[in-house]
């Protein structure tokens, strides 16, 4: 299993239309065949600027890939996330056994 | 819910006995009253210097509050956290429902 995270900041006011339209875009990856788990969040931490978050999970790296070669990723990479989103860290996991 | 989250580097040696010591002492704040989904995790993403992850999940901002107040977690913030880890971030999710 994979954990693909993203934390990102908008340039859309706070409970704009235009922040909306582009959770909404985002949610529609969730429809992607190889994406598991996906979750739309809010950024609530006090530490840091970023106000949203997605988390979303696949089952092997191959599934990883095909999620970002995916025309509607791409689609939605090109057309809103980086037209939309002024700051973002991505975090990627993968459970850990501790000894 | 609230989930919280952080990515961090440890200033030890990847694969070290200290580095072990250290994921260990972490592990065992699974076990504290308020927390939930408890999860050590490695970061695997290319696009940041974060190696190591933390994620649990608390039912409410009191039971939160309990977890960073209680003596073992600030016991281990004085005396592992702040001696151990060299950079990271501290990101808090809570569930947005997209309209």
């Amino acid at each position: 299993m994979i954990r693909h995270t993203v934390a990102f900041k908008l340039k859309h006011p706070p409970g704009s239309e235009s922040e909306s339209a582009f959770l909404a875009a985002a949610q529609a990856l969730s429809t992607l065949p190889t994406v598991r788990k996906f979750e739309c969040l809010r950024q609530v931490g006090k530490k840091n600027a970023f106000t949203f978050g997605l988390s979303m999970e696949f089952a092997s790296q191959n599934d990883y890939d095909a999620y970002n070669v995916h025309s509607e990723h791409v689609h939605f990479v090109e057309t809103r996330w980086k037209p939309e989103v002024v700051d973002f860290i991505e975090l990627d996991y993968v459970q850990h056994a501790v000894a």
